[in-house]
């Protein structure tokens, strides 16, 4: 593996890690108001592509990081229908 | 171009998109406080990393894709540090 090959992996493993501290802070606060519910629902559709992509070209890490960032996004989307705005 | 190399398109599309309705409706409300700063930074250096990959496989659509998005992500960042959380 070269070295732009272990920069595409830790990209990788950047973006699939991108949702843990937003998961973390809305569970820890209750409180997902200002998370834009658009964004959630293209996060979503964007994994669902991406999944279908990464088993047609047979890439391991878009796969990988898609499954984890769909999971995370899907949280994020439960807890905006659950967690009620503050009046 | 094949099917495939569309569907790769178009998850690059929505990706690049992802942050939009966010930063529309941090920029509406004003409010910020359930955003994750740690999501923000870790999305900023991502892209840095898809970028550098990008230029070095040649790849337009990452390319593209992650100026959008690094663009999108300076300007939350940017919100995160200006707008006041209400007390």
């Amino acid at each position: 593996m070269n070295l732009i090959d272990l920069l595409g992996y830790f990209g990788a493993f950047l973006s699939a890690i991108t949702f843990m501290p937003q998961v973390w802070l809305a569970w820890k606060t209750k409180s997902v108001g200002d998370l834009s519910i658009w964004m959630i629902l293209i996060v979503i559709t964007s994994c669902v592509v991406w999944l279908v992509y990464a088993v047609n070209v047979k890439s391991g890490p878009v796969l990988a990081a898609n499954l984890i960032v769909l999971a995370l996004s899907l949280l994020l989307f439960y807890f905006k229908l659950t967690f009620k705005k503050p009046k």
